[in-house]
């Protein structure tokens, strides 16, 4: 019987598949930090034609298969193993269609996600979509992982803005569902099952996404309130006040502001001192009078006790500078602090609060002089956090996750906010879901990969 | 061995499973129009335990259960058969918790809907569902039915505004996920399947719902344009200026418009004469000077030529009269034209007004004088069109159903925009969905329940 890799490149030539030394660097790891490995085989398929048969053959072989988008996942989702058949769609890229009157764009799932919000602001719309990955990470990978990102307070996670998609099944069968309606009860939405399965169900080969209009210009402010409490308050209000058009709300901690002001030179502009620091926007147009509803809505919060004081970006530089304070320490965690241990996790807001002291406390206990910095997509329970040990060449990850899952599970929080369980966060997944809820993923997953092709080894 | 009825009674006793006479008349039907049928037993559920015993024997006697909750449904999808067990989860209702914090409200699936619109309320909420059948519908026939209605515009299906649920699976295993959170990617989000699927996979026990801030007093406008074309125009305009608070659009041909004047007596208060009659509503809290963003966004699209004419509902009054145009029909269509055949389907909106021409001459080609009202959510894509030949006893129900389904099919529209499939839809299923989406379908309907005892011969 020949093996899977001659019955490969018999079905697809070598220009598809690839093998030993022609296998790219970029197919063998993903952002997770994962070592890379050299997959069996890379597919660089060129359409769902190339896709469905691909599958075929591998199927047929029972050969494992780990799809491939723009490599951007931080749970090691897509790194490859040296057994599996990397099945990467970076060669179906482009957008198919932008339908005006649906509001809708159908693109290839190898899009890069920047490369569709262009085409999308270019035809007066926004996508629901974005990233810091953005220019790298690709649509298809997106709706595989459901994505959440920037915008989710507002259009929220990928999930949202997925209308239709085609999917290639574990036998290589295409399923196409291209609907561009908001409203379409006809059977199941069968598509819900392929947004953030990871691929472990199907391969997503074209999305149909939903186009919002285009925004009004965005107003940022960085407030200051005293404590967690009255965060929850303002964002509240700001809701109420700002109903539809509230676009971030960050939160940052004091350790967090001192990393980022001492060691990045990232400085905000007003010292939020044992407070709890704020990113707030609105997109909302100027009144008449030029007043901005955000700049108004604040001002009553400072008036009322509720936040402490506030400025507002008055020009493009002073918000680059606000969104700095939050977006300088990521960026240099690796040259500050190499070795830190990232976390994405998400906790009911009531227990917020409470989850970040416990949090605080269990890893200082238990390791005295810890570094660890609080910070969060507030609005949507996301709590980043990153731990690190100063002066520590193996950082204990494996412990300082059993303490922290363990803080997070307590309160019904969630092991992953947005980045997926992957690899990396598998054996933890029992902490966030009941073993009924796993024994149905379990049968779900049975049922659409009877012989456990599709992305083995990750979720489940 | 002893029988299936015999043995519910056994588990649960008699006043929760009730038998012949004992039957409610209330359980028998939907809204549907079918013919009330006598189930063999009814099932009064008092909490997911009694749902998950009553699962548990009919499982073990390969009986049929049918799901029933507030049985407002259209589709004869919670119409019993007489070899059918109604599960009625209509003694469930109580609101468990709102969690001000995470901003949601956790509900049995028995609830009203307007109860549990009235307790979001009263803690200065706004629930995201909200449809005509308010009064007696279920939030969990919401959550089974992926209910449309009014909000759709601003807070998507029901789909949208489900966090979390707990579902009675065809074996009785009682799976329990009831996240508040907005981003939550540990593992598949099962609680999409069970949206929507009709209770043909599983029961729905218990809601997670996302609340939204209490909202600020909407305007409600009525608007003529010349053509649909303008029409669109108009909408993505309105959507772009009023970003996230465009409430209602609406959208009446002049045969609706005819009628509702005419036969009901609601007379619009502008003539729209051949033109196409909108209703507008946006929430939007008014500017300073006291003007109101929908106001003068008609009054800009009124002199670019756009808008015909548009008039502003100064009270409450003015605004019921504008709503009585576009709602007396539907209420009085018993009346006036008795036998009538609604439709609600779904078309591209690109597609939209060559669809409604299309179905307009089919159906007088076939049917001189047949009477043809078309109206619709038209920002959602769903088309409301109601048909009836005068002075006809008995309607030519199936022959017009073909001609209807035909041109939605055609144009790659929805048979079911909102109400689902049920029993009725049904023989259409294929029309909306190619094979390999109901085959798929059908996959996921054999993993979850193998034998078929929920809800057969609904849906697939």
């Amino acid at each position: 019987m020949p093996d899977v890799v001659a019955d490969l490149i018999e079905a697809l030539g070598p220009d598809v598949v690839r093998t030993g030394d022609a296998v790219p660097q970029r197919n063998c790891a993903d952002w997770s930090g994962v070592p890379p490995v050299r997959p069996r085989a890379v597919v660089l398929a060129r359409s769902v034609v190339d896709v469905a048969a691909a599958v075929r053959v591998c199927h047929a072989h029972g050969q494992p298969i780990v799809p491939q988008g723009g490599l951007t996942g931080l749970v090691g989702g897509a790194a490859p193993g040296g057994d599996e058949v990397a099945l990467s769609l970076e060669r179906m890229t482009g957008i198919e269609e932008i339908d005006v009157d649906s509001a809708t764009m159908t693109v290839l799932a190898g899009t890069p996600l920047e490369v569709a919000q262009e085409a999308a602001a270019a035809a007066g719309f926004t996508l629901g979509i974005d990233l810091g990955a953005r220019g790298s990470c690709s649509v298809g990978g997106n709706v595989s992982t459901n994505a959440g990102g920037v915008n989710v307070l507002r259009f929220g996670m990928a999930r949202a803005s997925v209308r239709g998609l085609e999917v290639v099944l574990a036998d290589g069968t295409v399923v196409t569902g291209l609907n561009k309606m908001l409203k379409n009860n006809a059977g199941y939405d069968w598509t819900q099952l392929f947004v953030g399965s990871e691929g472990t169900l199907g391969i997503v080969t074209r999305v149909v996404l939903a186009l919002h209009p285009a925004q009004p210009e965005v107003t940022t402010a960085f407030a200051v309130v005293p404590d967690f409490v009255a965060a929850l308050i303002a964002l509240r209000r700001l809701q109420s006040r700002l109903a539809g058009q509230l676009v971030a709300f960050e939160a940052m901690w004091p350790d967090f502001i001192d990393f980022s002001a001492r060691v990045c030179k990232a400085h905000p502009p007003i010292d939020p001192g044992a407070g709890v620091a704020l990113i707030v926007e609105a997109a909302s147009a100027a009144a008449a009078g030029g007043d901005r509803p955000l700049e108004t809505a604040l001002a009553d919060l400072v008036e009322d006790g509720i936040v402490t004081d506030a400025v507002i970006a008055k020009s493009v530089d002073e918000r680059r500078r606000i969104w700095a304070v939050r977006e300088a320490p990521p960026a240099e965690y690796p040259v500050h602090v190499p070795g830190f241990i990232p976390y994405d996790v998400s906790i009911p807001l009531g227990a917020f609060d409470t989850a970040v002291g416990e949090l605080r406390a269990a890893l200082s206990d238990r390791w005295p002089g810890i570094m660890a910095l609080f910070y969060g997509h507030v609005a949507d329970s996301n709590l980043h956090l990153v731990a690190h040990l100063p002066g520590v060449a193996e950082q204990p990850r494996a412990a300082v996750n059993e303490v922290v899952y363990a803080v997070v599970a307590r309160h019904g929080g969630s092991i992953s906010a947005e980045h997926g369980i992957g690899r990396q966060k598998r054996p933890y997944l029992a902490l966030s879901r009941s073993p009924e809820e796993i024994a149905l993923m379990r049968r779900i997953k049975d049922a659409l990969d009877p012989t456990g092709i599709l992305n083995p080894g990750r979720v489940l």
